[in-house]
């Protein structure tokens, strides 16, 4: 998942933030709307697989840690359908688990977890990996 | 599911967009929180069953896509509970399907998903159809 | 869960409301960021067990209740991982019940409600009592 963050091809909007602040990025409070590509590899021109779609929101006042809610749309070859993520993504760590509440198209019924791995960083920028895993 | 934008008897809140704009209805990063009435047919004086609570959010820049995340709650008839919705409505599509990712009252451990037609449009407010499935 | 709101030590920040208003606590689309301490016991010195992290929503014009979305990141002593929580919270209820959604680490495929109960209230503050009834 490629987070692009204040660049000429962001795919993130900061929509929210404390105290009608909507231009700090990262505030307790800030609230951020992506549409953020789904690639095969790290690289942003691999192969689409799909795009997150959703909401994260910077909810820790002591570090930094989002609510991550967000649903995978999978364009139609290998998997048709969507997974709905809902849960804590603790940024700061080089791997963690967020889980998976829901799914639609081949993916109805399902329930499981994700781990997640920044794979780079760049400004607010970054390429995260997830490794899914889900019972349908 | 009754979802009236936009006129005097609204059933939504425009509440955060882009760039502090909080009064374009669809743009990327739009915001709405909802209260609209659910009812048993496609007319608003048909038989209230419940409402939905919740929000979307404008999640797509290339078309019109939503984070569909509200909770549907039942008037104490038939049904008494809720049922939680969060994933993608891909609104221009004339049917699509959501998750549903949990409940309370008589649809506890719910899990399932629901086919979502819209009815009709009318400026920017919509009568939407939803057929759900669930199991317990 | 103690939700602290508009004091010197508050968990919560105000980030969007109606028509840019970003100051009314209660009004119908207010979106609140938490994150709250959660405790053994209904005192805030009480042994803490983890935080409360993620955002409520005003989504009633009549009354007031709340989308309830957040996750319960445990400290790791008992339990290591974190539970989703996504629903209806009918605050003027004495007694209400929210879904549990998914979880993460020792809460792996979780699925449930928890009953909440108001134990005390001081201005726009709140500690709430959780009983979390899950399968994994």
């Amino acid at each position: 998942m490629h987070d692009i963050v204040q660049t000429a091809n962001a795919t993130t909007a900061l929509v929210a933030g404390p105290n009608g602040d909507t231009k700090t990025i990262n505030s307790f409070g800030s609230v951020m709307v992506i549409d953020d590509p789904l690639t095969e590899g790290p690289e942003l021109g691999s192969r689409l697989v799909g795009r997150g779609q959703g909401m994260y929101v910077f909810d820790s006042m002591n570090d930094f840690s989002l609510l991550l809610s967000f649903t995978a749309v999978f364009v139609k070859e290998k998997h048709n359908g969507t997974l709905s993520f809902h849960g804590a993504d603790r940024i700061l760590l080089t791997k963690r688990e967020i889980p998976v509440v829901g799914g639609t198209g081949d993916f109805r019924f399902a329930q499981g977890y994700a781990f997640i791995e920044t794979a780079s960083i760049k400004g607010f920028s970054a390429v995260l990996k997830f490794s899914v895993t889900v019972v349908l």
